[in-house]
């Protein structure tokens, strides 16, 4: 697939990689972007990240035929509203945001007639934020869930998934709703659990961790604000994925304190048949 | 340091490791191994972890100035006491097991005279098993902390010190009792949390798990044997490790639940700044 003009609303470590992927791949003939933050946008014509920077988000708007807005969740659907009017008629618009009811539920009956958006999350990423930290590579064999809105509209959908295909990605379709309430067990929660974990070690006792602790807590390193908005996105169901982990805990802790081994080897043997399930 | 004769009595990843950094610096002029796993036997000796496989425990023992037990926690102290008597006077026993304090409470005043033992903790591993994992470098800056159990016998103790020194290892003396309690934080939580996020993955969604998910349940394909025996072995300081995590998730819930953005991004703040503050 090609795109005449990609604009990417946000260019930094996500919105830098799409911007690096499409040229790479010769997606798209020419990507303008933009970013409040002014440094983020000139680092990202320094990377040659973009050929053009937008004066604003509507000149970026108006540039294009395929929009993706790579801005922290709890800003995307305004962005949306605010760049929609600029756009010409047959654009494209989609995001890379974590969570896809709140924005679907904030844009739904809202964009002008021939604007059509179709919600993205590219699972890929990483603990660090900015365009220095972009590549072109971040979406190679990675699955990006695209979740289209009712009334579903077909050529969006298929402009939207052909693009990720482009960029080297897998694609599944599926609604916001069930999207939100897998990501927050696959994604959200742990999160929570390696930023909680990190948060109850006792500064004396940093010395004595090792790659274990160092792994089970590095999503502990992302950045609190961008997070924040993620969890408060989807409070509901990842409240829910952590009363399910609460359950499982309690297992543990009845089997911990009856001195039960073969209760402990089995919750312990299903973990393990869980994660050697998962692709390395 | 030298070592006359070094016996390893369980030659897996760790015991393998121990051998093969023994023998790449020059450490142990020959290395002895026995291990009830007549086939990890063979494999360590056909892949020069050892310059001699030992037709039993006591034989392992009688050869050695150094005897490394490096068998599953639950059997370190039965081993000890089953090797010690025909150990030679003035022989060291170290270990290599992931808590101390239930091992020191077997071994206290069960000695012959002039056999030592100092427990010792690599915070090294990996949740691969066997000699076929065995790495020369594994304990290359890495810490080993060291319990020496009253009355301190000072020579033993320096020796196993020089001993971890010798294979490129920092080395930290702790009480018994404050290693695991400290590693209950450290180590055994990060298992227990690692399995229990696997355990709770619904099969249908693992598509959906990208490398946050996998990171963070790495730990989980370690041996569920092994790590049962830990955990039954730190039993009282998991426990309180659980319940110092559970107080840290409820003030997560409180802030999800109550819409707080504030005090979410400032738990996230808090466990970034513990994160970051780790080597990495």
């Amino acid at each position: 697939m090609r795109v005449s003009t990609l604009a990417l609303v946000g260019v930094g470590l996500i919105g830098g990689s799409v911007g690096l992927a499409a040229r790479r791949r010769g997606v798209g003939t020419r990507v303008v972007g933009f970013d409040r933050d002014r440094a983020a946008l000139e680092q990202a014509l320094a990377r040659g990240i973009l050929d053009e920077a937008a004066p604003d988000l509507a000149a970026a708007a108006r540039a294009a035929d395929l929009v993706v807005f790579c801005t922290p969740v709890d800003t995307i659907a305004a962005h949306v509203l605010a760049a929609a009017p600029a756009c010409r008629p047959g654009s494209v618009l989609t995001d890379v945001g974590s969570t896809k009811a709140a924005i679907v539920r904030d844009l739904q009956g809202r964009l002008p007639a021939g604007v059509a958006f179709v919600g993205s999350h590219p699972l890929a990423g990483s603990e660090k934020n900015g365009p220095a930290f972009a590549r072109a590579d971040l979406f190679d064999d990675r699955l990006v869930v695209v979740t289209p809105m009712a009334p579903v509209d077909d050529r969006a959908l298929s402009r939207v998934t052909a693009f990720w295909h482009s960029l080297g990605a897998a694609v599944r379709a599926m609604g916001p709703e069930e999207h939100d309430r897998a990501l927050a067990l696959t994604s959200h929660l742990p999160h929570l659990l390696a930023s909680a974990l990190a948060g109850v070690l006792p500064p004396e006792w940093a010395e004595l961790t090792a790659t274990g602790f160092r792994d089970t807590t590095r999503l502990a390193a992302g950045d609190p604000a961008l997070w924040a908005a993620i969890f408060r996105s989807n409070q509901g169901s990842v409240l829910a994925a952590l009363e399910r982990l609460d359950g499982w805990l309690s297992r543990f802790r009845c089997a911990l304190a009856d001195g039960d081994t073969a209760a402990l080897v089995e919750l312990l043997r299903q973990g393990k048949a869980a994660r050697d399930g998962l692709v390395p």
